[in-house]
């Protein structure tokens, strides 16, 4: 698709180059990972390389990273009830943010009952007064908050948080699949005793996740039984090549993480400028810390359903702000929690930018806003 | 590794060139298949496309396949408490064949107590009598049930077990996995209720899988729970790459099946005459039908530890017969359920030939078997 300018990096991002190569390296490997045999010995090392990897760069030891089939499966694993830690658990509940991903809010092991609801404010930030309230009827729960939420871009007080949640003897799960490449993250720096990530996010390839645990973190169940692979917590041939592009992006990606986010956040600064200045557009978070790279905004009667088409036929990728599966666009339950009505929850348009966003590219998305500024909402 | 001879095609396949060059062409696609514009609905095609071909290859409807992250994911997903059926379930309860797979008696779902095993005869075959007393007491009961054995190559009466598992009002699962792309298969031609496969035994990458059901079954209960993918029924970003690749080894697999397969019988021949020469070996299930690929043998005083580096170090890349996991080597379930004791249980040899594997590499084989033979068991 020649001319086609791409403003999705939220949704999944293009592989880089130095995982593609990773990744045909690995299929040139036959052996199964678990074989004792030279072939599988040595697709074992390209399991044990990437480990390594993502284990330095999120501030984990190598035994304490689990691989799974995606973010998706990630955050499952670690919504695990009856995990326990050195000073907190064995929790016995549940408590997610509301503007969580919809695999976090499905809330993993924990049967629907025994979950609760952390409110955000206006912005989107988790609200760290009800957090504390919840938190005070004393039994040790799972704590689940995302570092920086997929549609506003909101950075979350997740360090705040964890001393909250330790204060009361629970445990913090922070899903970093959206964070991860864009701002620093470093499982130690945050007191986080879980860390969710993704590989497509970061410019590895889909399929690919991993779960990481602090040290001293026990009683978590698998979700996948079978083999004894990951150190018993997730059975299943390994996805040796997922894996070793996963571990090939991470070493890119946090290179050119301080040069790349400066750049994304000078042509974001830019591009909502533009989008401000047409059709009364506003920005949602915008007065809170945010990625680099995000961009949530609505109009009076935008519809983003008709916006993302719109945009689309003018050549430019984006998303509506809405959970979206299968083509189908929901109202944000994000926008929701923070507590915009379902007109404004149903008409928010996000643009994600990337490593590779041009300045000509956010030229091109604003003419194609002011085009459908122009027609759609005076149409 | 020059001058290997790889014979553990059980444990995984090499990948098939035609799945390398689909997923090559699906790292050139951005989008994610869950966004509506024109870069996700491209990714969109090529899973969809692999779906079909899938579909068509086993006697299902594309809408009743499900991919997952692998076998083990896919048999997790099978066996499911709830499932029904046009005419049998709810089911309560599970029956597993005793030589199943870990992922499949790890029993899904279904709470421990809930779990029955069904017996096999001295050549790993179910005892269908046992299935048929276990299904006598009249609770609708899901069986699970492989094609193929993965050690021994056996195959499994699965068209008189769904027989059986319906007159009982039950369902019946059958674990595909090892038989795909090996021997002619369909949903239909067994009655099998569910089927699940993976792609790296046929040819495809590693980390990617499928359940398949037939038209009516209902109650499927997913494992990964989030977005609404794969039409609720598994939760996550599509490893589009991964599927894609899948889904060109299916077409390749079962286009050179009936050649390949005839190949593959005649090589095992020779290596069973031939190991039969040696050492007293004897060669396990030989009296019953079985894969045309798939050796498990043993000798008297044969240890599978000492032999599989044995053969490795002679550069033929065997495996133990026994369950394998991150290089320990513990008895085989299966030949223990067959009636074998511990020490026959942990003196197996699996030898697993694919469609590369040459009549040289075969002398090979039985070469590094003379020696070992001669120092192993008699030095």
């Amino acid at each position: 698709m020649p001319d086609r300018v791409y403003l999705d990096w939220n949704a999944t991002t293009p592989l880089r180059p130095e995982a593609r190569a990773a990744m045909l390296a690995a299929y040139e490997l036959i052996g199964n990972p678990s074989s004792v045999h030279a072939e599988g010995r040595e697709a074992r090392r390209l399991v044990e390389d990437a480990r390594a990897t993502l284990a330095a760069a999120v501030g984990a030891l190598p035994r304490n990273v689990v691989f799974t089939s995606a973010g998706t499966e990630a955050n499952a694993l670690a919504l695990s009830p009856g995990l326990k830690g050195p000073s907190g658990g064995p929790v016995q509940r549940l408590l997610v943010s509301a503007v969580e991903h919809a695999s976090v809010l499905a809330g993993g092991r924990f049967p629907a009952d025994m979950i609760g609801r952390v409110r955000v404010t206006r912005s989107g930030v988790i609200d760290l007064d009800h957090l504390k309230a919840l938190l005070s009827d004393g039994r040790p729960a799972l704590v689940s908050v995302m570092v920086a939420n997929n549609e506003t871009g909101a950075l979350q007080p997740v360090a705040e948080a964890a001393g909250i949640v330790h204060e009361a003897g629970g445990l913090l799960h922070v899903d970093a699949i959206q964070a991860f490449g864009k701002i620093a993250f470093n499982i130690n720096a945050v007191g986080a005793d879980l860390a969710t990530f993704s590989g497509h996010k970061i410019g590895g390839p889909k399929g690919i996740g991993a779960l990481v645990v602090a040290e001293g973190i026990a009683g978590l169940e698998p979700v996948l039984r079978g083999g004894g692979q990951e150190l018993n917590r997730r059975a299943g041939t390994e996805n040796v090549a997922g894996i070793a592009g996963f571990g090939a992006a991470v070493r890119v990606a946090l290179q050119a993480l301080p040069e790349d986010a400066e750049r994304m956040a000078t042509l974001r600064d830019r591009l909502e400028n533009g989008i401000r200045a047409i059709a009364g557009a506003t920005v949602f978070a915008d007065d809170v810390r945010r990625l680099p790279n995000t961009t949530l905004f609505t109009a009076p009667g935008l519809k983003a359903e008709t916006a993302v088409i719109g945009f689309d036929l003018e050549g430019v990728a984006v998303s509506s702000g809405s959970a979206c599966s299968s083509g189908k666009v929901q109202p944000s339950h994000v926008l929701s929690a923070m507590g915009y009505d379902a007109a404004v929850a149903q008409g928010a348009v996000r643009l994600s930018l990337g490593w590779s966003t041009e300045p000509d590219d956010i030229n091109r998305a604003l003419e194609a806003w002011r085009k459908l500024g122009n027609t759609l909402l005076r149409g």
